[in-house]
């Protein structure tokens, strides 16, 4: 073949027999020790270290992406746990496989949505005038706005509240964070009932004042979420549950089957 | 069918319309600004905050297992990336899939080898004992000691060294980390040549004084090196390589059977 | 909580003490010995067992996708088996991870592309016409026409033609096949070069042909790329080449790292 | 870096402008039309196409492992099909990661214990001999005995007769097979209880029989599910229960805990 050679080149990290880069940085002397895994996140994409304000914010909302109880990510990795114990790693792909369009994919969705209509709009009147503009367009073309409404969490996400609290006392509610919330104001009054904005609307105003490239914020979900199934494995080690899982879902199909068969 | 039914619990979270418990705390109010991913990563395991001394000592092992540049890993989650951009959940997963007994399982075998030969071992001579009999049991056994030697970082793994001066800042340089340091040492003595203690060594040594249950010490490593994967990832879409990569691969196959058929 | 419960069922499977079902038939008496791997695919989908023309072209299909040398998702399973031999279902699932929207996508476009445009077209003058408005509107889009042209096959995919001459002498070779092939013919006509219907334009329109949900076409694209990872994953076994791709690509990085370091 | 430079190369296929070839064939005029799906994963492990006696055997063998209902992998598949419905190759690659030491483990087990015992033994009676060593090697160390006993098909677990019946059919009900069969009787005659040979312990049998490398079998277990998933994947999107399946588990464990905590 004649097809002509590229250099490989990456700027991610490298090492030598006595050192150890990562971002630039040496890993042992001006990483270890000064940063947690969050700020670990941030340095990977961001290719600076954040400072402690942005530490504060972007941890809180890695944070807030890593547990939330049985959802099908958990379940999935502990189904996976059960046919496979001998491979961890397994398990919590499995479970972050479901990290995809239809859960995390609205924080990217209400990320672009803010970026794409902001434009120049700083005043609250100006902001005010995107968000109309913004609900009455997503009302028009009866598409679902991204970060608002929720089914269990109403009339308020209490995650969306606090994360705006950490925002503020250090200095990151900016004019997206305000769209974002004007936007809610607005989608309420057009469609007059209660729809809070969510966590992923709240993360993906946050994202957007951090100016972290939304393009790989479902990579934050994805590793957050990994970090939370080491827990559900855990305690499937301990207390398990999927085989009981498993036996009412098949019992309920092979009952009906057998009804249906023998009456 | 007539499967007794048993219940499914979880204590891992749990929500109604208002609240978001995780592990016993109040998700808003207790834990979002009050902690960082890693210490996330511990109460998801330990079921309680860590101490300021252990967050910081869990943070720097957890921050070790992020990056080290173009591991096989990385290259995996590039080329799937490549193939299929629309999902970044794949390719974080395909790239943790690798994160199994031959690179991580050294964790894990130098803890669990620790954990069961220190016994009552605490005096300097009792632990030199100890690890006089486990390089000799090794070396009779004609079995590799985990956590010892490394291909490329020698005579000294750098991460070792300051991964210990962090814990011995933080009162975490107890007695596990002694005994992996004697087994290296009596390893170089009764072998005769550098064997360092490499991260992995040194990491299993501090997993033990933190309590860390080592059966899911891999779930750790797997969440860490997706933090990781998303900064890959993000290079991948800004300078390519996989394709390159992939390229060179098959171009060296189909040579040589092109060689082989036409001459 | 008071969400209406919904019963779960499924026409996949079930089994009693001394029956297995799938899709309906015994699987012992009914499928074992009577169907191959192939056929067992299409009752999946289908939910009947093809008939034997049905079977020759439906299996031809499948086994073109099993195997194309050292694909990016070979490389993919083989650097994942590497790390974690204890796992072959992760070396497997991490090589299948990469069947995307990039390789595997192009057989889903071609499809969707001729049953969106094909209407009641079914004269060659018919279909010819219709063939040019699709080349036409591709051209004028700056679209790329699923199917056609590969950087490798030309002028002709060797597959493509064997694959439409199976079809044909099962009675598969209807107007799918014939708009595909005039839309490459019209292509390279107002294109002006040579653009071979490449092997996924092929296959787009054989599925058409056999009427497979082409929702699911990625789905075996993914089962026939599972069969041929076995096989690389048992080279891998007795002729390994992962960690040499690996160095190979480690080495690179590094080096430019270290030149511009110390020089 | 110095390290030497090793070739990278591959048998198993490899192509130029004009030319496919699959493990040393050419794919369209030697393999397309001629082999079925099974087939090919005979070839890509075996390095030749089966006779038709194997190709049926082999076959059966695959089919048998495609699909048996509402399994652990089907609902992890479905649930990652709900949270990713982008990514049909995640859903199956979420499914297929549960195809571990639990259940395809089995098939393994019984064909290594086969194996490993069987040594010279071809007459009933040698064979019978080895057998009650075997189950009394087992009872003795209290281990479970691979491939006998079935919680739901007993006392006969059909896939079995079958599947035997096929083999003798077409010539390969051999050694393996018997031993096997006397290994299940002895174990049912030295328990004192109906003990079933299950569907992994005879095709770990028949898999000795056609000399298939068992350290790749799993394989062949992951393959075959993969192609059941597309049925489960393609069901769940008419007929979606990862929903129902979700709610009901997630609505169990917070009822829990609002009983706890309010009452």
């Amino acid at each position: 073949m004649a097809r002509p050679r590229q250099p490989i080149q990456s700027e991610m990290g490298w090492s030598t027999s006595d050192r150890i880069v990562v971002r630039g940085k040496d890993l042992p002397s001006e990483i270890l020790g000064h940063v947690n895994l969050g700020d670990m996140a941030f340095l990977e994409v961001m290719n600076r270290l954040p400072t402690p304000d942005e530490s504060v914010v972007f941890n809180a909302i890695a944070v807030t992406l890593v547990e939330h109880g049985m959802t099908p990510s958990a379940i999935a990795a502990r189904l996976t746990y059960m046919g496979a114990p001998e491979s961890i790693q397994g398990a919590i792909a499995a479970g972050v496989l479901g990290i995809g369009s239809v859960f995390v994919g609205t924080t990217e969705g209400s990320a672009l949505m803010l970026k794409k209509h902001v434009g120049e709009a700083r005043t609250e009147e100006e902001l005010r005038n995107v968000a109309q503009g913004v609900v009455a367009e997503y009302r028009a073309g009866r598409k679902q706005i991204f970060g608002i409404g929720h089914p269990v969490h109403k009339p308020v996400d209490p995650r969306t509240e606090r994360l705006f609290e950490i925002a503020g006392a250090h200095g990151y509610r900016g004019r997206y964070v305000r769209l974002m919330e004007l936007i809610a104001e607005e989608a309420a009054s057009q469609y007059g009932k209660v729809l809070p904005m969510n966590a992923t609307g709240a993360i993906g105003a946050l994202l957007c004042e951090l100016d972290f490239p939304i393009e790989v914020a479902r990579g934050l979900g994805v590793a957050a979420r990994a970090v939370g199934l080491i827990g559900h494995i855990r305690e499937e080690m301990e207390n398990p549950v999927a085989r009981e899982i498993w036996f009412r879902v098949e019992d309920e199909v092979v009952d009906a089957h057998v009804d249906e068969t023998f009456n």
